[in-house]
């Protein structure tokens, strides 16, 4: 676990995998100097894919949202989210019948309507459900927390379906004093009631990592050493990464922060190859 | 493990502890033979106990509802709760601030307005919130899932500050087909989230029995022995009443059904003394 | 959470509860000037009681200890460990039929050769094994973990009997860098394995305070307040004091140090109402 | 979930993955008939893998086993052991320093004597240990349970290295009434006992569905719907193999049986798209 300058480590590898959220940026918009940081990598020749746990918004409407904050350049070959796998699961899957979800019709559209119906479950008749093959938690808003997540239960202690998690966060900032529950807290509340286990799509899971290096050496050969994992969560980023084979860099622009990062390391035996002050320095 | 009927095997015992829900009532209201059953045992001289994990009524307001549902002659001395507890740990206490909670109003007015202010979670202001001393999961209703929840947990990110549940039931039947989720899976979810452990009250925990036993002994000594304790959960009302020294009944008339009980007996190594199929009979 | 002196706050208090190790003594023995603080305690009319979690010793064996590193004048009357009420649990079930253990013949001799026969693992034959009417996980020490732990297991796997762990410490110190593997630990492995739920002795449940309070009342009325309990250790001492609804007072003469109390104490949401450095100032 | 015939939904696929225990063999040897089904899958083409979550033995010496049971024709490419995934990941992280294990001579031989030293937890010292670098759980036996468990606890509290475990399963069975704690179980144990989460290596993670995909798609392009993952453990086999994306198949002739299948599909929400008897029918 060493102290380096991001822009000195970074030269090291080929390719950097960088996390979203308290990287790129936070509540307030584009972390100070990171339009800098990825001119610097493109102009170096560094290949840069943001892996996200995120499934409220399409690949797209990420490349769109960047753009918006300020951050050009960006294409949805880039972008990874844990919506894009949880998708790709779907369509591998090849289920009979309809979808049922908890989340916003928007991640609905780009996540569910490939070829099939999808119903949220405020228009689930728990009378007449038969037709109800998967479920899918999407987002930890667009449904009524009081009614829904009653409903997801009782609908799921009577049908065994398959069960995605399109998201695993369990929890997210949204200033800097408070965080919200994510849609990973909602479907472990869930799992926990249940006694259940469903099928989690995001960091630290392998899958993302998995998809953007199979991606990756689609056009070239890389070795797993030309890949420098940049997030600034433990166990997320830095697992997810150190788990996969990858080097990893800790970053303290997010969820981690200067005064506790030895102790939480310490605490949760997870440890960065590397920890940066940010992606900008 | 033996299966017995109730009435020939409560001749052996001066004292039931009963829970109330599965055992004296479902969701239509009193279980059929019940005012019969708690009549006969009054006639023996029999001491009868119910001992419930509820937090959203006070004794008299319990005592109140069985007489409407048709089970009279109870008073508050007959009945105990996980909210009565909470009542007297809060009280034991003696915070010095206001008690925030989640919950109706009418809980924490019996609960909470011993001698002190309460304020309901959608009162407080995150700004100003350096008069809480303690906050109570109270019940699972009276409040908006949607933003109460996360203020909660960010009300107990930033104050270090007791946290009492008042009621530790994860889950309760609102009908033959569905469940909700109770204040103790609310609880849950926020103690996960914060990753910390709060102070429950009720059944399996000892403090529920050990108020009954006392109780008892202030009247005329009684050996653990003579006590049965009879319930329709095996984590809940067998465990405890296991791990407090009674001899315990299961009930199969709630959660615990005739054709999983032997497996889930053996799933759980929860082991009534014995089962009997209702106290009716 | 205050930090004070203990002997200037222990005035506030008729009697004090003691953890053991970590308050009274470490791995070199007795704490230095701890037999005057008992002194001083006693001068003065304080009642103490020692609550320990330890099935290994019995209470004599415990006052011998003390003795023989120079802490006199303690009877059997002053302490309470976990193995008295696994002991007492054990009479109060009325088993019939062997009780199996896993730990020395020492503690076997003083909890469970009551009135009945009990058999160490070893000795048990799981092709004839219908006597066994009971389990007890006694210590981590006196029996051969590489053959007896799964032996347990196959046995509780076969057999659906009460199993009881008379000390649910999961580990403990054995000198100022290493610690080792305690009696709860291994039933905490067993537990996982079989995915199943023993009871547990021990702080920070609650039997532990409620018999050293029961026999305070035997005496003399006392209130809650009136009672201080003092340890080391946040998860056990402090949680169970907190939920008992007592006054607790951490010290720092062990599991807990100074350097990382505040953290401690922040994480895991348990709030000691004092702070004291160790019971000798 | 369907009920089918293994020899006639196999002829759906290009590709099959085969756990070992419990679909191969058992602890009688091989079962019954399934060097015939191999035979058959050769004959018509099928691609086999078999993904077992074993680090004791070398790719060859599985291999070897095979032959001696009387399963021929099997080569190294046809196996991928958690042990093989374990080992590669050490390479991949360019460890400096030496490798402390848990496990057998054997197993430290063929995973960790790559390019570097290996030292078993018996000959570390404790007071000199600057020169470990990283930790390896391989195996369940080869050391002694009451010393080296210990000893493993107290260098990992000393020391923040990457620790990995080579074969997370808990628990294996070692005859139709016994199993034993196996060497996931043991890294359980400390894990707990330490608070920390350790990198596990084996089934359901995905790496070693990634790692058998990888190579086929070497020689040819397959897509996930031609490939079916047969195995006798819902936590393990089917939960991986629903995860990655490709059609499962239990089988009945090992850990999951016929009288107990439902109700634990039912009761874990993992559920396999077919159930069949055996591989040989």
């Amino acid at each position: 676990m060493h102290r380096v300058e991001f822009l000195s480590l970074v030269k090291n590898y080929k390719v950097v995998f960088l996390d979203s959220y308290g990287v790129l940026k936070n509540h307030k918009g584009l972390i100070d100097g990171v339009p800098e940081t990825i001119e610097h990598l493109r102009s170096r020749g560094t290949i840069v894919k943001i892996l996200t746990n995120d499934a409220s918004r399409s690949r797209q409407q990420q490349v769109d949202l960047f753009n918006s904050l300020g951050l050009n350049g960006l294409t949805t070959e880039h972008i990874i989210t844990s919506g894009t796998l949880a998708r790709l699961f779907l369509q591998d899957k090849r289920i009979k019948g309809k979808i049922g979800y908890l989340g916003t019709e928007n991640a609905a559209d780009y996540i569910l309507h490939i070829d099939r119906d999808s119903v949220p479950i405020s228009a689930i008749d728990l009378e007449d459900c038969d037709d109800i093959a998967a479920f899918v938690f999407l987002d930890d808003e667009g449904f009524d927390w009081n009614i829904d997540i009653n409903k997801t239960i009782n609908l799921l202690r009577m049908k065994n379906i398959p069960v995605v998690v399109a998201n695993s966060d369990k929890l997210y900032p949204v200033s800097p004093r408070d965080v919200a529950v994510g849609t990973g807290g909602i479907a472990k509340l869930v799992e926990n009631i249940l006694n259940r286990k469903f099928i989690h799509f995001g960091k630290p899971d392998s899958q993302m990592f998995m998809f953007a290096y199979n991606q990756l050496l689609s056009t070239q050969d890389f070795s797993k050493h030309e890949i420098l994992m940049v997030g600034d969560t433990l166990h997320t980023d830095i697992l997810g990464g150190n788990k996969f084979g990858l080097d990893t860099a800790l970053v303290l622009t997010g969820n981690t922060i200067e005064s506790s990062v030895e102790s939480l390391v310490t605490a949760t035996g997870i440890i960065p190859d590397y920890i940066c002050q940010s992606i900008t320095q």
